[in-house]
């Protein structure tokens, strides 16, 4: 075996197949992007969903005030049991759960490096090599990212933009077959801004029920609707149906670098008992969130004022609202009216748009010739579509959309069929 | 398919093989244990590897500072790349280059969660299913619990305790074969707290590069070594053979709960191009630390003096000398001295303990009678063995002593045959 090896060019070192089959579009886009913005302008990036980016609003003073109570003690600074220390999944518990239909028990919460890992646990403690799990599309990347490395594989179910982007219940049930292991729902939904009704969330819930899979509810931005809509966990909806609900301090704590998610199971009729064993084996791998946040936890979730969320759900209603009647003017862009979350999807008419042949170029000429920075819907598997980010600052809103109408006039040609 | 599943004991939810091959036998021991202390005595747990536990010293004052210097800034709130911040990796590669032979960039540091996640990224963006690695035993249990998620095996060479537990590198040769993929070498050494001189690093990458493997170096207690010992980082070491030099703040810095830990790829002949960019789209799946401790450990260090760690070191010798001179004056106990790290391993002659079979009875035992909790080394592929943590008070580590004495008086019966 050492004589095979002994041409030096033999050293260079293969990589994996776990490795070769993780793609993340999202953070190749952003992290590896080359094309240079016009130097005339101030980059304006509505591209990652991070709310710390150019907001007015930082997160909750409680959260400061918690780690200045915690950092000097250094019981704060050990090891805590893999799936969290017992004080802050008691204050995730009680935090997330309702009085009237949904209560929680702390032995129900995992914690986990973010809503990341905490779907990385639900995917891999139930799917095999080779099996599949289904997932929305128009969708975040990360499923398909994380179960890719494992060889698990992805089906799309549509959201059908013409109903709100409700799922499409046929063809999810036609997607499901042996080796599908568990639904993946999220609401609301990044990319798409859309809120789920009750009704339709019980017809999900009913379809999950009659194939006897767990559902993986994606619930990042529970909570994050605009005035007037009412958001449900899936959770509060079921005494039968088991949901593992994914959540995180990322988005509505606008803490997403903290690392910090959950997962809450819901599991009433105690179907999970194998499932949460496999978990407790897998959380010991990496182990859970930084415990420092793990000690400021349990104030952070006592402490915030109800006025601090609907400070934050406001500015993105208004945000929202401004984008919206912008976009709707320009021709050959097709906004689509979100009611939760940060994000609104616009349609392009690329027939009227002789020179740019994608979404993917639609937004590199953005940067190239106005430096505003949306991503292309097409790695949501949404193509002919832009996402926009709408947690910045109003200003910067409406310089972005001056800039997008700039842009959009000079290259629209009216009628042009490709 | 929906009828098949009529029957409602059809919901019960299989586990993946890949949580039923992932087991941390540490955790679990430790976690799980049922076995009640007696109530007599205060618990003192000589078990897990956390310098929190017990010591007179915490975390650097630099840590306070630091982290109160960043928490009112919402910009270390933020998502940052999946790799970490540029600040933090330079300060990472700065502080761990060697003037004279090592000289990191900031490209070669990636930011993970704990040393952990370090050598799992290391693990699975070299190997596949069924490939094997090398790993020492005895050895911390987490290379076996890592690869074994992913359906990669392991291999155990031996160290000999003899030799001041080196590596026995004929019998590694012998276990390298085509599906090797690489060598873990764990020094200063869990449990063993041996120290490697700077000739048998050499001869273990002389090894490797014969065999053209890569060395994952897990060097989590680098720098941890008693006065009159000398630790190379295995990096410094060669200008050929790439090094994956894993690394945290856990144990140094006393900051085992932040999972704050690095991979310094050491590759001056850029054999290891791919595994780069395979390193890169793996740490896309749950990103890294946590971001205040990104922006923290700039100033941590930046601003921790070399007396913080004098002190740490003088303490952890004085506490190995005490348990060392008390345990070696027991019948049926065998002390072996360390070097470094922050643990001893103490040999058991069963043959004079009638009434307990096994190395986990001894520990079971010693809690149920004594109240104090030592790992039993099997978990460390090291039968007949405990491993003591030597972290915690000089007043606590001597009331242990004390209570093994009385524990082994109890039970030694000299010159018994089993
Ligand atoms: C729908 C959705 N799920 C999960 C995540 C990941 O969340 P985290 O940053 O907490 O890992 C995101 C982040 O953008 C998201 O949009
Ligand atoms: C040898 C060794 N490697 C790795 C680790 C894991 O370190 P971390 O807590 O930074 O993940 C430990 C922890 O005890 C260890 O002893």
């Amino acid at each position: 075996l050492s004589e095979k090896c002994e041409n030096e060019s033999d050293w260079s070192v293969e990589v994996s197949d776990f490795a070769k089959s993780t793609c993340n579009p999202v953070r190749k886009l952003i992290e590896q992007m080359k094309i240079e913005p016009n130097p005339n302008y101030q980059m304006i990036a509505l591209s990652i969903g991070d709310p710390t980016v150019f907001s007015e609003i930082g997160k909750p003073q409680s959260v400061i005030n918690a780690v200045q109570a915690c950092i000097n003690d250094k019981k704060f600074d050990g090891y805590t049991p893999s799936y969290g220390t017992e004080a802050a999944r008691q204050a995730v518990a009680k935090y997330y759960s309702r009085p009237d239909n949904l209560i929680y028990k702390f032995t129900d919460i995992l914690l986990t490096n973010g809503c990341s890992q905490a779907i990385d646990l639900c995917i891999t403690v139930l799917a095999n090599r080779g099996d599949n799990i289904v997932i929305p599309k128009p969708g975040f990347s990360i499923y398909k990212t994380l179960a890719g490395t494992l060889g698990i594989n992805v089906k799309y179910y549509s959201l059908l933009e013409e109903f709100n982007w409700e799922v499409d219940l046929e063809e999810l049930e036609s997607l499901i077959d042996e080796r599908t292991k568990a639904i993946i729902v999220n609401n609301p939904s990044n990319p798409c801004g859309s809120v789920y009704s009750r009704e339709h969330l019980l017809d999900i819930i009913d379809l999950a029920e009659r194939y006897k899979l767990p559902i993986i509810a994606d619930e990042v931005y529970g909570d994050m609707v605009f005035p007037g809509n009412e958001f449900y966990y899936m959770s509060e909806l079921t005494q039968r149906v088991p949901i593992l609900s994914c959540n995180a301090l990322s988005k509505r704590f606008i803490l997403p670098g903290w690392r910090f998610g959950w997962i809450a199971i819901h599991d009433p009729k105690n179907y999970l008992a194998r499932v949460r064993a496999g978990f407790n084996d897998l959380t010991t791998r990496i182990l859970g969130p930084n415990s420092l946040a793990q000690a400021a936890v349990v104030e952070i979730l006592e402490k915030t004022p109800q006025s601090y969320f609907d400070g934050v759900m406001q500015i993105l209603s208004i945000n929202a609202e401004i984008v919206y009647e912008r976009v709707k003017k320009l021709p050959g862009l097709i906004p689509r009216k979100p009611s939760g979350a940060m994000y609104m999807m616009v349609g392009l008419d690329l027939k009227c748009f002789p020179d740019i042949p994608t979404d993917l170029e639609f937004v590199q000429m953005l940067i190239r010739e106005k430096s505003v920075f949306c991503l292309p819907a097409n790695i949501f598997e949404c193509p002919n579509y832009i996402r926009i980010v709408i947690t910045m600052k109003k200003e910067k809103i409406i310089e972005a959309c001056e800039r997008i109408e700039e842009f959009v006039l000079a290259h629209y040609k009216p009628c042009e069929k490709k």
